[in-house]
């Protein structure tokens, strides 16, 4: 028979237990922020129906972007990000949520990307979301900045220095619309504006003027010259933009918020976006490209109730940022969390040194025993080498006869025989 | 538009924060006590090649077992247990892992149920692992097996009193050969002993004598009457199965695992389990039935690798067993964790708001912030009391002018003023 392959398919990440304690570690931090910012965890289910996750007809559209399949005559698939099941949830329990809810989610999500370097098929997000009913102050989009700001500095040495961008859609819909855009003109606006800051000014330029006219580009790159301030009092709903943009800058920079600026530049691509965006990139690695991004979407509900929920929340890559930190960290603190390596010198002995595992489990000691009783003591002594034990407990036929054990250190090499309870005090101290 | 289903497809586990909180503290428990008993974390993909999941060139015998679909030329699927995955990634990892290693894996599975009460399509389990390279001690088995003891009395309000029983695949196999049974008797007689208790006596005694013969049937059924003790001396095959399951119940025996019992009808039916075996059911909730099960597959990684992998392992539903406990635990204390919920009477003090939220946050009091500054005083308590915050902190124009907060304990109703530094005292007390 052939051999099947050992490595994932490509895309997937497996990690080695000392990378994924690194991961997991660091995760922990970040959920702690969230925990302190009273988000609540909810974990939905990895598949949807097809109707949830799209709402193209046709599926040969969406097939290249998303894991979609039939079963039991119901089309369903896996989400490809976290807000469209949340949309969902929070819509079907209105009755058991109290509003503004602020939910948070860490899972696995799925997209069918041609495979290359740092994109992944299968990728955790860390996600959390405020939602409110038929109103939710812009109040809580610089709250939401502010708590992305806290979970990033939990992480440091992974995220270095940053900047989080904070654009709006209200905006450029209203300035659009001041301009008597077309819906065609807008959306090829939308997109150059999104790449603005990937290509060159001149560039922008050109292909501003080839799609909305020379005027309309000259207001828009004034805009990025000037600011909005010109703009105050040239429509209402223009007006409104820039009054909720200006508070929420001014909010974040009264709280200290350092790493928040404005960026008009800041678009995010998602289509459920409708107020303010933001999104965010480490200055110290700016090989990470971008490392979160969220913002308001005020009516992805509307296709589950009638109810208005109103949504404003935030997404982080978690486990690709990190992974991209593994060859600057230090993986050696994370390499073994054992305590006791427990040898065993003969079968004679097992039963005696099942009770010590025990004991030594019981008092909170991470303890990995050697049940391979008949191989020889060099074997044992290398297991407990090479699993980084801090100790080893000897089991002979001495140690069951007189009850107690032989305890060595592996640092620096010293053996002694004692009670369980020295044992146990010697390990915990 | 129509409105979309609201409700996750059917089969599929979605529960509010406060069950989620549940869930979470219980699946902690649980996996603090692999982490001592020195198994480390890791977190596989939940797609494999479909060729690592089924060894069928057919898919549709496997289909509906299976979620099962092609995504650019490549056949994949979900996985739908942890062991298939678990080996794949030990045999592509020989050098990166210290034999025996353990393992532990806390993740979703996917089968192609049809979904009725207790049955689902996506559910956690919590696995074990232990494997070797060449050889493993049945000691392990007996480890596993304490192991497996000390996770279910980690919560013992969901598991109450509970049996773990044992039996060998190796024993039947063996016994089989010594009464010369064909494989088809084979095959039939251990379809029969797995569900020996859960029929009458008579019907598995008929059954037996039509699938091999009465003398046959006599011999089986005489096992559960006498146990294995009769047939020792008949092979060496036997005699080695017979010491080996002996010597793991005297080992368990002997350390005080007291939930153990011998039950020669323990088979699993997992196809892969071929030596020691273990199932436990709950005695006080027997409703729940399984709580786990696993066993030792000596042969799984031989479709990855020619190295010689032996495991024993252990698995459980370990969200569908807590979900079976919900309506007799008590989840008020799962409810609120909100210390403090921060009111602002006007727009004017939200930038002072989102300061005491800051310093709140970061003395690590779990904080919530009412940000529609315009709501009534009356709307924000409500929400504070809804929330069931501990506290809350009120602020309007005389806290900011003062640069003080009104704290409102929520329990008593005391309404007092004081500084940032007092408040915080305050609630950590």
């Amino acid at each position: 028979m052939n051999l099947k392959p050992t490595k994932p398919l490509s895309g997937f990440i497996e990690l080695l237990p000392a990378q994924q304690r690194f991961v997991d570690a660091c995760v922990a931090k970040m959920q702690d922020k969230l925990r302190v910012a009273g988000f609540e965890y909810i974990d939905l289910p990895a598949i949807e129906r097809a109707e949830v996750l799209t709402d193209e007809a046709d599926w040969s559209e969406t097939k290249s972007l998303m894991y979609l399949f039939e079963k039991g005559g119901t089309k369903m698939g896996l989400r490809y990000d976290g807000t469209v099941g949340l949309s969902r949830f929070v819509a079907g329990n209105l009755n058991d949520l109290n509003f503004p809810c602020r939910l948070t989610q860490f899972s696995k999500r799925y997209r069918g990307e041609r495979p290359q370097k740092g994109r992944y098929r299968e990728f955790y997000q860390l996600d959390f979301d405020i939602l409110g009913l038929d109103g939710l102050s812009a109040n809580y989009d610089a709250e939401i900045i502010s708590v992305v700001a806290s979970v990033y500095d939990s992480i440091p040495e992974i995220i270095g220095d940053y900047v989080i961008n904070i654009g709006s859609r209200t905006f450029w819909n209203e300035f659009a619309k001041y301009l008597n855009l077309s819906k065609e003109q807008t959306d090829f606006a939308f997109v150059l504006i999104d790449k603005k800051d990937k290509i060159s000014a001149e560039e922008f330029k050109n292909e501003l003027c080839a799609a909305v006219g020379e005027t309309n580009a000259g207001q828009i790159v004034s805009v990025f010259a000037d600011g909005y301030k010109n703009l105050v009092g040239k429509t209402p709903g223009l007006d409104a933009a820039i009054t909720e943009l200006a508070e929420v800058i001014n909010l974040l920079e009264s709280t200290g918020v350092k790493k928040a600026k404005l960026n008009l530049a800041t678009m995010r691509g998602l289509g459920y976006y409708d107020g303010i965006v933001y999104e965010a990139q480490s200055l110290t690695y700016p090989e990470i490209g971008s490392i979160g991004g969220g913002g308001r979407y005020g009516n992805l509900s509307s296709r589950f109730t009638k109810t208005n929920i109103i949504g404003s929340g935030y997404a982080i890559g978690a486990v690709r940022i990190l992974l991209t930190a593994l060859d600057r960290i230090n993986l050696t603190e994370f390499e073994s969390p054992i305590d006791a390596a427990v040898l065993v010198m003969g079968q004679g002995q097992a039963a005696y040194a099942m009770s010590v595992l025990a004991a030594l489990r019981g008092a909170g000691i991470v303890s990995v025993p050697y049940l391979d009783a008949d191989k020889k003591f060099k074997n044992q002594m290398e297991f407990a080498d090479k699993i980084k034990s801090r100790f080893s407990i000897i089991i002979g036929e001495d140690e069951v006869k007189e009850q107690v054990v032989t305890v060595k250190n592996m640092t620096t090499g010293d053996q002694v025989k004692m009670t369980m309870a020295d044992a146990i005090c010697l390990i915990q101290s």
